[in-house]
């Protein structure tokens, strides 16, 4: 099992990124991470001699943060992002990971165009919580104006991601919109719904869910546009540090004898749900692995999304992805 | 100062809303509110005489929440939303006031037209709390499909509303995008850029913010279509609802002697950001005063919402919009 793991991306990359390979690497022995950066940057990061699961291919340029992802690529040839997806394309590594420039990452997918057969788009799945475990709330951002196609191979590609990674037997699928009842929304939302109904998975999809049923655990895989889908995973994100920054506040205001205690607990709470910990986000679609960060991921982070990165290549998800497509009601007749 | 409460709609009417009614003339006796609703069923809400500032407008059907919106106007045309802006349109009151189906009271301002002088399409204007005070996220739900020129007069009227009621002096305003980068985003949200960095509001437009930015309290002011804001606002409430379940849990498990304290500080927390007690939400463009609450608003809501009902009558904001449309670059030269 080889994996390429960027390097330099992520906010306070290499660090953090050289420091999560080395622990997905004690706990998964059987792995081999092929670092992808700066040489002279990359090994000021080892204490010792790295293991032999630690592989380096250099490369001397970085897209940052703020580059805007096409122009980086184009710009700069030899950046860690672009070698990536090469080592993938030439199959001298089984998935990719990185907590770089997300647009970079899935352009850098979209322009190999190396989508598993019969999928029109490839979409970026995340977790999220909920009182219930995780769901899938997919796409976060690679496809800010689908069609309802597109948000169909969604809810296959999300509910075969469920089964595998998060091992729910038969996921139940919801559609994000503003209302529960079925002529709510735009059209993209009203030809979805209607799409979901005429499919194989009619038995699955329970329709449309609200904002305010995700965290109640209403379903296993939302599916909705990237932009939706991003600035859903975004606001949750600082919803939830901003009531913690608030109950952190109250409550030492609140205690006495048990502060220490209530700060720990909070902290715990920080842990458990810390969006930036999830173990990443994968692209699916995508022949091959590729799984995009947060870009202030650090070592458990990235250790995690290596792990999942490992889970994934093991599995049968990207084989039955293809076959669940090509018997579905929506194989591929026209590039798009 | 006349303002039409719609006694029947809300999870709970009619008592909540009475009580409401009642709370609010209590801390303003300038009040005269119109009940609208079954009058048997209102009647039976008070204890002993309804004051002097209370006065009933008899109807016989109810939109209920299940309704189809504008099948349920066409199909109940004695109903209490229907009536409501029935009086507003022949000026017996200056606002009204309702917790019943949002999408019953923006159907029956959309059918009545009554738009204020310059406004293309009214907007719903959200309050959210945000670590430096609330801002105002406009459009939640009225228009799931606008065009840039309709976003760009949210940023407008959402201004004016934050100067005369969040009393702002100099609103700022941000568009909800995927990424802070001027190019980013779909086609709406680019021509929307666009439009602000050539208007008169470009020295208050701070640009594109993300979901993450909203809590820190990065603007006064955000701009987004009807379908992704009705999401953000759920989605917050969920959030805020799951945080605080997982945290109520988590502290009372880890301490033992200030289990009631702390309970007490988290209890004051979900008063003090309780996204249902914010008073209600205004329909901006419409010409006079329409707030729309949540569905479970209590009897603090509905007060909250009649209190800011009056203040809003009481201000010039209306007025402003006109003014301020017509010397924007954007006049309506044609309906849409």
């Amino acid at each position: 099992m080889r994996i390429a793991l960027d390097a330099m991306g992520g906010d306070h990359a290499p660090g953090p990124i050289v420091a999560g390979a080395l622990a997905a690497l004690k706990s998964d022995p059987d792995l081999q991470v092929v670092l992808v950066g700066d040489r002279h940057q990359v090994e000021s990061c080892f204490k010792e001699t790295p293991p032999a699961g630690i592989e380096l291919f250099h490369c001397t340029q970085v897209v940052s943060m703020e580059d805007s992802p096409v122009v980086a690529l184009r710009q700069k040839p030899d950046n860690s992002i672009s070698r990536c997806w090469q080592l993938l394309a030439e199959h001298k590594v089984q998935a990719i990971v990185s907590a770089g420039n997300t647009g970079a990452m899935v352009a850098g997918g979209l322009r190999l165009r190396r989508y598993l057969k019969n999928v029109r788009r490839p979409g970026i799945a995340a977790l999220m919580p909920t009182l219930r475990g995780p769901c899938v709330l997919l796409d976060v951002g690679a496809n800010v104006k689908p069609k309802p196609e597109h948000l169909y191979q969604y809810g296959v590609m999300g509910s075969i991601f469920a089964r595998y990674i998060l091992e729910r037997q038969r996921p139940t699928i919801g559609l994000m919109n503003v209302g529960s009842e079925e002529q709510k929304g735009h059209d993209l939302a009203k030809e979805t719904h209607a799409l979901f109904n005429a499919s194989p998975l009619r038995e699955q999809f329970i329709g449309n869910i609200e904002g305010r049923d995700i965290h109640q655990g209403a379903c296993d895989v939302i599916v909705t546009d990237g932009f939706v889908g991003n600035v859903v995973l975004k606001v949750c994100e600082g919803v939830f540090d901003f009531v913690m920054k608030m109950t952190t506040k109250e409550l030492l205001g609140a205690l006495s004898q048990e502060k220490a205690q209530a700060q720990q607990a909070i902290q715990a709470l920080i842990n458990r749900y810390d969006y930036h910990e999830h173990g990443g986000a994968p692209l699916l679609g995508i022949d091959g692995i590729c799984i995009i960060c947060h870009g202030s991921s650090g070592e458990r982070a990235i250790k995690n999304a290596v792990g999942v990165a490992a889970r994934y290549a093991r599995s049968r998800l990207n084989q039955t992805i293809v076959q669940e497509l090509a018997s579905g009601p929506l194989q591929v007749t026209e590039e798009d």
